[in-house]
């Protein structure tokens, strides 16, 4: 008898679930229905800034696989249509489209929750009006494009995590002045803040204004009902344009009506094969889930294609008789604004502190490659030790090109529970035009293995 | 009483070390003697081929410190002196100007062997000619670029391994038409063939031609006796230019004569704390000793400034009274021509059987941004794990911006003894202008975890 998989969700972790269920156990084995409330599948949401920016020609180039060519592979994709109930005990679910038409039960035996996440959409006075854009899906996309038409001059981003700055550097290029506004007292709250000031600095540079410790209070209308002005606590900030950058939390209302386990995040709860815990048969992945923090030991929330895609993967395997684990995260994220790279990995000191750590912390400046080597341009390293131990506990990195990518040595590290004195030994690719003698990870660890 | 050091070769493993042990025990614990042959201390010579192709301006750019910096610093240093004999008993040593004056004694209590190594010269007709050119002092470097002053238009560069393809680099960006002569199927020996054959492939991209499994069997003069062409067994090879780029051997004939244990390679043999087995109170470090190879378990001669620092830093400390160790290599390299990049690390698929190893080889091909990206370049990643266990080998990267220095996320996977299974989770950065959202690596370790 077939396996009926009903995946609820049909991006990143749906569809490698799917694909990889269906290449592995084959079509007489597997029956996959997929279920997706939007109109596209498998689309590459962290794009979306740089297409808004002009890097990316349009949406098409976001999509990493149509609709078309999921149904090509043998999935039942049915677009725009949601899953309203699910009753695991007898295994049906009830779907409706979004466009008219009656609901249906639909049976099966496995279900995948890949519900994603839902932007944090603050319940402030005007946040409706138009003018006020979301970054999530491919219409947010086309619609910030469209309220560009107009020759807009001023955007506000409200929030300064990576969505924000990301979305503040599309705006500079797209020729408005841009404030980006944030309650924190730095932008990128998941830097330690004395790196974050670093890149508030650089921002500054770039001709972006960072209002930080400011709270918004509402936006203003003007005629036509659309968004006027941004209302802070501070005092008013006009503007044509306004981003939320806010991030996102876990989409885990179906999974709550369900019944299943839901962490401190709100995110869904697995186990090591990303199967529900106490329900056989239901696997859930990608930002709709907690994930465990391999250094804290804690679960978090953290949504990012790149886990999302390996939690596909792993379902995938599993759904299929496979064997396959996802064995966490070590906290590793990249983002540029404009020519600033950063890259961090790991706990900020206070995260490590939170955790039951008592971390030491180390800045060196030194440069992308051989200070002498046209191209060489600075980039600050902090990197955070347990005292004692002398175990990495996390790292930030800083500067222009070259800087940010250098995050994957210490969160291979990281991974490896390495102490920062067993790191000053890594043997790392050197020559002058790709790093000078001492990489600028390694002149962190020295100076972190001297001072735990 | 202080200790009196005596330091033998006044370069990276030479400086370090003495700079380390005099800051740490202060100059009433340490005194120390340094003699140099050359003019010049703690240059980079790996970068006079930069400084050929004009992108560093001069050869003060890669003097790190001056000898003026290292006398400030309380070291005695001695230039164009050279240590002719070496008495361990009585703790003597013969220093002897190479400018004339006469031989001295000097007494020592601990020794540093830094002596470097010397490039492999082909004893053949004519290779001593004018106008043939070694690559390893800054004098070389000098008497190359003067020997372009002539507006020569043919450069024939003999060796295809890093120091050669990166003269080539030089030569045709100078405007000279260049050929590659190597006796090897395919250039950079340090890749399998099948990756060094993609290296010639845009070699020949760029114009440089590339003669493989060509065996040169001396030089032509012309008048005043300049060198006019290289002569292979297939054939002469009219050039104004000849660069020498066959490698480099330790530089060991004091240690040999003092009755110091050398390897395999000619290198001196070291414990982990690079102090001389059976040897009390001396010391070696950089290109003149052998390095334990983590992977093969075997020692090899790797000539690379980072790995000569590193072993300065070791006796540095361990002179002081400090306890450091260099616990070997996984023998990473990195290097480029023109705009393509390649990175290396661990064993070739050769290499891997020869130490005893079952290896299985993977190549994916990938872009080093999200498809979508601009600058998303393609990058070609081999993977050679071990059968069955899956454990990392190791792994070669060619492609263009972008591509070399993620050999670093192998060579720490490979510090650690990580399975290409365990790899497949790796928590890298990922971001659209940094990574597809399977990073490169990640795809090779995903094929690799599959073949074994």
């Amino acid at each position: 008898m077939t396996t009926r998989v009903l995946v609820v969700g049909a991006d990143a972790t749906g569809m490698s679930a799917a694909s990889r269920a269906l290449r592995r156990a084959g079509r007489n084995e597997l029956t996959v229905t997929a279920f997706e409330r939007g109109h596209h599948v498998s689309y590459s949401a962290c794009g979306i800034p740089y297409w808004v920016a002009g890097d990316v020609s349009g949406p098409d180039a976001l999509i990493a696989r149509s609709a078309a060519d999921h149904r090509a592979n043998g999935i039942d994709l049915r677009l725009r249509t949601e899953i309203t109930e699910i009753d695991l005990d007898t295994r049906t679910a009830t779907a409706a489209s979004l466009d008219g038409g009656a609901s249906y039960q639909v049976g099966f035996d496995e279900l995948v929750l890949a519900t994603g996440a839902v932007p944090v959409r603050p319940g402030l006075p005007g946040v409706d009006a138009p003018g006020v854009y979301g970054v999530q899906t491919l219409d947010d996309g086309a619609a910030v494009l469209n309220g560009l038409t107009d020759s807009p001059r001023r955007a506000v981003v409200v929030g300064g995590g990576y969505i924000g700055v990301e979305m503040a550097e599309a705006m500079i290029r797209r020729g408005l002045a841009v404030t980006v506004v944030d309650q924190a007292a730095e932008p990128m709250p998941t830097l330690d803040p004395d790196v974050g000031a670093l890149v508030r600095k650089a921002m500054h540079g770039m001709g972006i204004e960072v209002l930080t410790n400011t709270l918004v209070t509402g936006f203003d209308t003007g005629p036509g009902g659309r968004v006027s002005a941004v209302v802070t606590r501070d005092g008013t900030l006009p503007a044509e344009v306004v981003v939320l950058g806010l991030g996102v939390r876990p989409n885990t209302e179906l999974a709550r009506a369900v019944g299943l386990p839901l962490g401190e995040y709100g995110g869904l709860l697995t186990d090591l094969q990303m199967r529900v815990p106490g329900h056989d048969g239901v696997w859930a992945g990608g930002d709709c889930v907690e994930v465990l923090h391999r250094v804290s030991h804690r679960r978090m929330h953290i949504a990012l294609g790149t886990h999302a895609n390996k939690h596909g993967q792993v379902i995938g395997t599993n759904l299929a008789g496979g064997y396959a684990t996802f064995p966490g995260v070590v906290g590793t994220a990249v983002s540029k604004v404009c020519d600033l790279e950063v890259g961090r990995t790991g706990l900020r000191e206070a995260e490590a502190r939170a955790a039951g750590f008592e971390p030491v912390a180390v800045t060196v400046q030194s440069t992308t490659r051989a200070g002498y080597f046209p191209g060489a341009v600075p980039v600050t390293v902090k990197m955070i030790a347990e005292r004692g131990t002398g175990r990495l506990l996390g790292a930030q990195l800083v500067g222009q090109q070259g800087s940010g990518k250098r995050v994957d040595i210490c969160a291979v590290a990281l991974w490896n529970e390495m102490t920062v004195e067993e790191m000053t030994s890594l043997d790392l690719g050197y020559a002058p035009p790709f790093s000078p003698v001492w990489d600028p990870v390694l002149v962190a660890a020295r100076k972190a293995a001297a001072a735990v």
